[in-house]
Order: C-alpha cells, then structure tokens, then sequence
C-alpha cells in the first residue's frame, strides 16, 4: 500500500531483507552443539506449511529426529553412498571429492526427513497432467523451511546422498511416501559468503545472462537483460 | 550479529519481512494489464538463480515469453487440458472444476518456462543416489523466484494444467531438457488473503501437528509442539 502500485504492500526494506536473506542461504556442514528453541523451530515448520501446493494437496509431512541412535543409522547409511558414489570419479577428483565435508547428520541437533505423499487428496486439481507436480510442491515447502532457518540463523544441510529405500527402513516410512529431502538444522559454525563447492573450486556459479532464452529456446537473450541483468549482486 | 547467536546476522524485522512475504505469497490468476519493469523483472531472475541445487548443478534454464502468438499456443494447449483433466470429476465436483479460473497465460504481461537440464555438469556430486534431485533443485529456485516477485508486488500463477511433450514443441526445448514450471508473472488484481482453492471450499489447510512425526514416522508428535505450533499464525 505503500507505492504506485496498490498490489505491492511490502516496503523496499522488505523486500531488500528477503534479497539478503536469499543471497546469504548456505548449505550448511558444520554446526555448533547448540539446540533449536521449540518456538523458532515451530515458526520455521509452519513456514514450510505455508508452501504452493498443486491443487493446495499439500502433499508433505515431516519426520523430526532427534534420537542419536536414528541418526547414527542414517550417518552409516551416508557413509556408504558417499563411498560408492566416489567409484564414479577419477583421480584427483575422487579424492578431493572424499576429502568434502558433506553433512552434519550427527553435529546439528535436530534433522528432518521430508516426505511427500502422491496419494494425499484423492484427485488433485491440476495434477492430472504432470503428476509429479506432488514432488515439485515438497520441493517448494523445503525452500520456504530453508529461507526461513536462514532469517532464523539456523542452518540447513540437504543431505542428498542416501539410499531412498534404506532410509525408509531406518524411519519407518511407508513404500508409497517418498522421502524428498532430509535436512540437517542447526546453529552453524559460519554462514559462508559463497557455495563450499564454489568455495573449493569444484564448479562456478553459472552466468545468468547464459541461462535466459526469449520466447523460444536457444533464442536470443531478452532484451535489456545485459543492462539489468546485474542488478541484483551475487553473494560474494 | 545483532543478536546473542553470532551466526545470526539478520534482525528480527527482516526474520519478519520473510514470513510475511511466505505468508502471502499466492497463486495468481488474474492480472493488471502492466508490464513488469526489465529491472524488477532482472532482481526476481537472479532471485531465481541464488537458488540452491545438488553439487552446485545449477539446472536450470529460464524461456521467458512476452510474444502474443507463443502464449495463445499455450492456452490452447491448457484449454485441451483443462477438459481432459475434467473427465475424471463426476458432478457436482467437474461444472465446480470448469468453474475456477485457473490460470493467467493471456492476461499476465510475461510468462516464464523454468526448465531442468539433467545432463548439466556431468557427473553432479551428490546425485548418484538420487537422481532427481536436478528437478528438486529446480523447484527450489521457483520458490525463490515466487517470493521475489512477492515482495515486489509481482504476482505469480504455477499452470501445471500443460502437457509437458506439447509445451516442448510449442517453445523448441529440446527432448532431454525437463519443463519443470510454467510461470504467469504480472501485477494481480488483488493478492487474496487465502489459497484460491480453501476461499471457493475445494480443500481445506491441514493441520500442520497433524503432519509432524517425531524420530520415526506415525510415532506421537514432537514434544512442546501443541504449545508452539501456531506461534505462526496462518494468513487468514
């Protein structure tokens, strides 16, 4: 209400604070032995609930674990992917790869597993056609969960490496629930200023002007783009 | 670094900026007939772009459309949809379904086809186990992209209502590249203070300790949860 246009009812200091927030959001491994207060862990919960859902399905739900024994069975579970996962690079990148820091399943003092139902809502409206927007809507509800730790200072590490079938053994999670994302939350050791693998130079950051096409694919870049194409600064 | 938590550099009125800003973000389906400024437009787009991915893959592509001819192809594309998708309602539910005003794709000044390219960055660390986590990526940069153009006043509609080979040819995206999204952007009407789909009673918000499991999943709800779980309140 606070410009020109009347459907914009945030300020530029709201608006400039989600920016930073964005840029500032790590994937984060290493973490302190601190533990979440209950109350921000519910507002960054309630934040994820608040996310699109195809046909509002709201498809998620969300396994907590704190129990060490449980997080060790996932930690040895890590383990053997990260070890079978490395058979697929050569020297040097197969060691640099195991020398990577990749998660911080047992150092953060909660993790989350969240989970996405395909059968939640019977028909869903707007599913018909893509059925796996079910997955696309967890995804969505995870980066709410994200962005929300972040303006928490709470860290979140999405352990990516892990058996989807195993880690449903070790959480009691039903065949038919696919486990999309399992997270590490914790207070960090440091947010920091650039990806880690961006950091320990395993790849760039891609160009923006290099990922636009207009009106069709491999198309020409929208025009003007190489004059505003800048304007939001990257986080370095 | 305003608060008792180093790690924490963001103040409690940018933590509050974010959850306003996830609280009402939308679906949008009707717009102003504006165009979005190219340097709004670019602050959204890189928004986008700081998304986070599975070993830094960054996956994703951006087909913007601004051309009349491109998006009626489209909408013919969604009308064909639409109808097929009502085939699977009985009454009252199909004439409630081909009731609903469920996209944008003429109206919204620009539309944005957010894709994933799978075979970006060749062997993607941390995406040996799951493969799909190039698309989970990709979501997650949607997400960003939609509290962007939130917090700029820009309105977003998801139309997953698309046949994902059709939408392909109809924007010349080759065969292996996955058309994740297809985003109406513009000015809206209005940004409705609930989900379109709980105001018309499709369906109803669920109860989020209803979906928290804690260490195992079905076991009792995480302690402390009933006292914290609304701390958020819903954007009613």
């Amino acid at each position: 209400m606070t410009t020109a246009n009347n459907a914009d009812n945030f300020t530029a200091a709201d608006r400039d604070a989600l920016y930073k927030i964005i840029l500032g959001r790590r994937d984060i491994r290493s973490f302190k032995s601190v533990p979440i207060p209950d109350e921000t862990l519910a507002r960054i919960m309630q934040a994820a609930h608040q996310g699109p859902s195809v046909g509002f399905m709201q498809p998620w739900d969300f396994v907590m674990i704190k129990s060490i024994e449980v997080r060790e069975k996932v930690k040895a579970l890590f383990e053997r992917e990260r070890e079978s996962a490395a058979v697929f690079y050569d020297e040097p990148q197969r060691s640099h790869y195991l020398s990577l820091k990749l998660e911080g399943i047992l150092e953060s003092p909660v993790n989350i597993c969240v989970t996405c139902d395909p059968f939640r809502g019977g028909v869903v409206l707007g599913r018909n056609s893509i059925p796996e927007t079910d997955v696309y809507s967890t995804c969505c509800a995870i980066q709410n969960l994200w962005l929300a730790a972040r303006s928490e200072g709470v860290g979140v590490g999405w352990v990516s490496i892990l058996k989807q079938m195993q880690l449903r053994q070790i959480l009691g999670i039903p065949h038919h629930i696919v486990p999309v994302g399992y997270l590490c939350l914790g207070y960090p050791i440091e947010f920091p200023k650039r990806p880690t693998l961006e950091e320990v130079g395993w790849r760039k950051r891609l160009e923006i002007k290099d990922l636009i096409h207009f009106e069709k694919w491999g198309q020409e870049t929208y025009p003007g783009w190489e004059e505003f194409g800048d304007s939001l600064r990257g986080s370095e």
